[in-house]
């Protein structure tokens, strides 16, 4: 079977199935949707409107064995950036459609206003219909009113209310196998898919069959083996993040005081160990839920969990590090139970938790309610999922909440939220957010590796010294990962053991007939990272978007007492590549 | 006495009166706020933060007997546009300033969060002091209370309760001679004045010379009687202008199919009758109010009225085309009674009534209230004065609105409403939109005048032919202009009468005994566009921010069909000179 690119076009209904053209043929996840964004899409139209497209393609590896290959990319053109947006999430879809043979579904188009339609994929093409009944409906009714919770060939991308308002903050929920939630998360590409008037995505791969073909299957095997080992045998990918989740990092960002606590005033929580991946593991053992999850078929972390409530019933999962620091220490909450909570009603609305999470931070930042007010935090939700004026500017982001209540303390880069590590304590990160192409970004150039948790080495997180090339070189090696479908928590392993990117290569060389090096992967990420940054600039996006807010410059934070004190041209460096 | 420049530092409440440094003394308006901006706020810092200056100036010829130069400027990076941002005003604060001698008046540094001050500026320098019994009070109420209304030796420029919330729409008042209210309008000025924790600053000119020194007051006499006698004798200027004010142009512009008409669908409003300049005319003459009135001593055109209710009680005076237009064309509401409450409502409250006015269309565009609804445009303003979420987005300008509410339809550049004057039928305006380093702005390079008015020629308002060039010469002439002082009306004589433009240099010439020719003010023109274009290249904005929404270019507005057919490269071609 050959891969094809399907393309629905929500002006006028149509639907075509196309050949991959020879220069999309070698792309997959990120690279893929970048290209076809940087290709097709205006830099200068506005993001919703009909000029704007919306990408899902799955990485190169999925569909196959390799370990946590299971990552769907989304690409468009940001509403909350203004930039080009590649977002990636576990949850089913991204095998599903590999195994379909689709290499990349674009929407294009609008329709008349206020029109919403279901789309159902299947390997023979795509049935558009209307849909009204589901108007309104949060992401997790989707599920149970469409019931394909537990359909394991059946995926779902879906939008809640906040993807039907165009809200900048609303993401694109992916089902997982358990019929729960992942997240197609920053960046407002749920407002892309409302704008589209697209309210969900049925993926139907009953059809189609169980495995991607691999031309060489026996070096596949091999290579697989060899590179699910590397991460099996590292002790975060293999240990940490199964026992605490990503939340394990609460109490270690805390320890070296880049944990932002009250929008950024200082680098540490007192509370801290009320909201630890300890604490929370502990409440979920005594509680029955599980402390491991894998969120698509063929993960070996299970960083996910069920995280339950006193009585046993079931709260959320995917419950993240970041999300727990936004709403735990930025906002100074300090109970996991309104936390989790929270993150389920945010999984239903369907927003962004990062760019929420600090959204209401701004908010109490404004004085709408106090720091560490959880049931008033619990209340704005409601008022975002009801789409009240409030509700809408919270929907709109940290950025905009800023601007209609006259703040200047907003912690955006390219009006994206500024995610869990404080920049002034945590520099290589620092540079990340000020020069990912996707704006404030932590997973573009995950610095906190080597900058606190060593991998690779160690790069002292209060130092200026080796962070630009130390980003440079994590945002290139990310690029690329994320166009293999590839969990990005693989980069741990990938950093300390030696055998797990020949691994990757020896993949995608067995999956392809081809014989790339490890040199050609490095490439592909430079190449995806130019890409993206032609479009930023034709978009308008310059050298000036490239920093931090001022207050990261004039206020220093404690414990260290850190300010941030890169010159303008020792962040532009970033880009002498 | 020799011109002195006061700085005001309300972070430490200090202030400094310096000798004027020998770049700037030949400077005066908008030549020199955009220099001072340029020359002392770093480009990229946060608008609302301690690192924007506000700086008020009065104009080279302020202060003299010359017909209208009572303009004062008031520049910043603005918190809207976030570029450079001149915007002038009559009222009395220009001529005042002038008198005492004070080149330019600087407001840097940001008080306690919170913390409000009133400033009184005598020509011996200023005093702060706390101000907190009046905030949260509109513009006239201030005037009330600080008694200055009649006092024609004190000017005040304030802020409203928008600009206490420091929300992008909010302007500066300046009292008028009749202690009724003028606006530096746009770009969001009132939010960096409330950010700087000033609510009013008292200009107490009893002290100061009835008038300025001119160095060769004979030559200065003959030259401006010419210059006086150039405007009387203009069709617009000397008589259209006073007889229907700005208001005359709603018949002219629907006529030509250039009226935006709810939210720029339709370039003509079936009920423009009842909201043009001669209706008004009819109904302020049938009631007994004032159709001529001057926003400052010594203006010859008299564009301002006395708008009164059908009792005769006092409405509003400075009722400009461009809010009568936004209110009504745009909105859909054919009631001046209406729109002319609203406006003394936008005065009060200190919102720009050209930024508030398109944004209300384009809540109705939202739905949050129907178009034509004039009572629920009253109660939107309400919100706005009170401060609720709804009128929180909507102080904050179009821009925002239509983030916060998922729309694509939205009428801005460079996140400013666009005024009164639809680009695809007047295409000459359309390139001083895009181009103009103010965003939207009608004002910085008026094609109007030779477009429809037929002032300085005629160029086909329909054709591209020519347009570029012409908004090229006439945004050159206004920044010229913008920096004596004088009001932008005078243009409409200037190019038609050759007296009028050598009254002008030989006025500038006897003034301080200079030298300078035509082409000297030509020469600043072109140095101030390139000054303030500069510092906004440095904040951010490049050429893909020189555009229009992409509606106009899908859309084709009746009833001449026209689109806006400009390619990007035909538009940039205005940045050459």
């Amino acid at each position: 079977m050959t891969d094809k690119i399907f393309r629905v076009n929500m002006g006028d209904l149509s639907v075509k199935i196309e050949d991959v053209p020879t220069p999309l043929q070698g792309l997959g996840g990120r690279a893929l949707t970048s290209t076809i964004v940087a290709t097709e899409v205006p830099p200068t139209c506005h993001p919703l409107g009909k000029h704007n497209k919306l990408i899902f393609a799955p990485g190169l590896l999925s569909g196959t064995r390799a370990a946590n290959s299971g990552r769907l990319s989304a690409g468009a053109k940001s509403p909350l950036t203004e930039g080009i947006k590649e977002c990636n999430s576990g949850g089913t879809a991204a095998q599903l459609m590999a195994r379909m043979g689709i290499k990349a579904l674009i929407l294009e188009g609008i329709p008349a206003e206020g029109q919403f339609y279901a789309l159902k994929v299947t390997s023979e093409g795509v049935e558009i219909t209307a849909e009204s009944d589901l108007l309104g409906e949060g992401n997790f009714a989707l599920i149970e009113k469409l019931k394909v919770a537990d359909k394991k060939d059946c995926g779902l991308l879906s939008i809640g209310q906040a993807g039907e308002r165009c809200q900048l903050s609303a993401n694109i929920s992916v089902k997982d196998p358990d019929g729960k939630l992942r997240s197609l998360g920053r960046g407002g590409l749920g407002a892309v898919m409302g704008s589209k008037g697209v309210k969900y995505i049925l993926i139907d791969a009953v059809d189609a069959p169980k495995r991607v073909s691999v031309v060489d299957e026996d070096k596949f095997k091999v290579a697989a083996k060899t590179f699910a080992k590397a991460l099996i045998d590292h002790p975060v990918c293999g240990s940490a993040l199964g026992a605490y989740g990503t939340n394990v990092l609460v109490n270690i960002v805390n320890e070296v005081g880049g944990l932002p606590t009250k929008n950024f005033r200082t680098g540490q929580f007192d509370q801290h160990e009320m909201i630890s991946g300890e604490k929370m593991s502990e409440m979920i053992e005594a509680r029955g839920g599980k402390v491991k999850h894998g969120c698509h078929a063929g993960c070996v972390m299970q960083c996910s969990q069920v995280y339950v409530d006193k009585e046993g019933n079931y709260v959320t999962s995917g419950f993240e590090y970041e999300t727990i620091w936004g709403m735990g220490a930025h906002c100074c909450i300090a109970d996991l139970d309104i936390l989790a909570q929270a993150d389920s009603v945010m999984d239903d609305i369907g927003v962004d938790s990062i760019e929420m999470a600090v959204t209401i931070g701004v908010a109490m930042e404004a004085g709408i309610i106090e720091f560490g007010d959880g049931p008033g935090l619990l209340k704005l939700l409601q008022e975002v999922k009801e789409g009240t004026p409030l509700g809408r500017i919270l929907g709109s982001g940290a950025g905009v909440t800023g601007k209609v209540y006259g703040l200047s303390r907003v912690p955006v880069v390219k009006n994206q939220a500024i995610p869990a590590y404080d920049p002034r304590s945590v520099k290589g990160i620092g540079i990340t957010y000020c020069t990912s192409t996707m704006g404030a970004d932590h997973t573009a150039g995950y610095s906190v590796a080597t900058n606190i948790l060593k991998c690779g080495g160690f790069i002292d997180p209060l130092q200026k010294e080796g962070q630009v090339e130390l980003s440079r070189n994590l945002q290139i090696a990310t690029a690329a990962i994320d166009s293999t479908g590839l969990c990005l928590f693989i980069a741990f392993a990938v950093l300390d053991d030696e055998t797990a990117l020949p691994a990757i290569v020896d993949m995608l060389n067995a999956r392809f007939g081809i014989s790339l090096t490890a040199d050609d992967v490095t490439a592909l990420g430079m190449s995806v990272l130019k890409t993206e940054r032609a479009f930023n600039q034709a978009a308008g996006l310059t050298n000036a978007h490239d920093r931090l807010p001022e207050f990261f410059v004039d206020e220093k934070v404690p414990p260290h007492n850190a300010i941030w004190d890169f010159s303008d041209a020792e962040i532009d460096e970033f880009w002498n590549f």
